[in-house]
């Protein structure tokens, strides 16, 4: 099978010009099918900050009301995705910039509310797979926003991780398909005081101890269960760490196999 | 030849739900090849205004400057944009939202600074039509913002009308292509102040006339001159008239050949 390489980045990357256009640089320069996803970070919230509209929080999360949807269809779908497109364009390659409602890439669902009213939060519930081997095959390069839609005419505000790994499964059926999670640390890490502490290997063994252990917890649970979850339903490998783990030259960072 | 409907609508329905909602019925039910594009109307100065941005002005032109570009790529790229892509998916019609920077479909050239500095403006140089072809092909529909690139990473504001006739003149290669242009009036008026007085037909020869006799004048002008650009660079024709023109009941429109 032909391989694919699917890289997500994150709002720490979005967010510094100089830090985007040198990932941009190496995403240019990675070799065969690719596929870009991107957050957005804290633009949307300045965005939102700017128009006098306040950040509603239930529970710590962040509720998509209309307006928030709005503000993030703007900074995610226009600003920063026809941005990077048009970067892209400029290192040579040819991008298309999509949400999930185009080409009826990525369907989701309104998460249900029950002790949270999430909002316009939608959770997927099909990639047309068919649809981005389209464009792949037609040597354009996908860059997806974490927008999706619900076949109803609404868009809904989705969680980039998952839309990588769900991406990822999809084209694992007729792709080799490695996830490349790229992120403020350098991997995941034994001691999270020590960046210099990267786990080199996790495999689906290894991640029990590091669960009992305690080692894995808080913001990175999810991370890794959405990585297990893309392993188990076909994906390749998964790798996690800072921008560099696109070139040859890092060996610090952590691998993800079964 | 295959036939390729092209249809432009302009900021009196983005601007107006329920215009909107009717025109992009209407756009699901035309049938065979079709492309969409849009302009963006006052939702962009209003989302400036919003921001405390002001709108900078030269001899009755909007000039774009870096804070305007940004707006635009937000609200036309984005937000309006990306709401079209979800409403017609729930239409049954499998749509791909873009800008002319993704699968480099449109580049152009920032416009030159003479008497006026437009700022971020680009005029068209080149439309990909072998791009547009594959994703038509592939029974995508395109739905175009207006907005291009240079190729260097820079996006650039450009007329959605121009947009539309170079879009047209590439696709003429290989599609009988007709432009329809939906907007406020009934069609090209006989009398400006008689909304019913619409010339039903024009071609080169009757279009002189009416520049001769002064009943063509105004924002129609360069109107009619992209038309005839078109026509002359291969278009099929052109239909000018309220979205209506869309329907077989409609008999109340201005049709332009050469």
């Amino acid at each position: 099978m032909e391989k694919l390489s699917i890289i997500k980045i994150g709002g720490n990357i979005i967010e510094d010009e100089n830090a985007l256009n040198n990932f941009l640089h190496l995403f240019s320069k990675i070799k065969g099918k690719k596929l870009l996803v991107h957050g957005g970070g804290k633009k949307a919230s300045q965005m939102s900050t700017k128009l006098g509209i306040t950040s509603k929080m239930t529970n710590g999360r962040r509720i998509t009301d209309a307006e928030t949807l709005e503000v993030i269809t703007m900074v995610y779908g226009g600003l920063v995705n026809k941005n990077i497109v048009a970067k892209l364009q400029s290192l040579n390659t040819n991008c298309i910039g999509l949400s999930g409602a185009d080409g009826n890439c990525i369907l989701s669902s309104k998460r249900p509310v029950k002790e949270v009213d999430y909002g316009f939060v939608g959770d997927v519930k099909n990639v047309n797979n068919q649809a981005i081997e389209v464009l792949i095959n037609h040597d354009f390069t996908p860059v997806f926003c974490a927008i999706t839609h619900d076949g109803n005419g609404q868009l809904l505000n989705t969680n980039a991780d998952t839309i990588t790994s769900q991406i990822a499964i999809g084209m694992s059926k007729n792709y080799e398909t490695s996830i490349y999670y790229c992120f403020e640390l350098n991997g995941v890490l034994e001691d999270i005081n020590d960046k210099n502490s990267v786990i080199k290997h996790i495999n689906a063994a290894s991640y029990k101890n590091l669960l009992n252990e305690g080692i894995i917890a808080d913001g990175m649970l999810p991370k890794l269960e959405n990585c297990f979850d893309a392993l188990k339903n076909g994906v390749h490998a998964v790798f996690m760490g800072n921008t560099t783990i696109l070139t040859k030259e890092n060996e610090n960072f952590t691998k993800i196999t079964l």
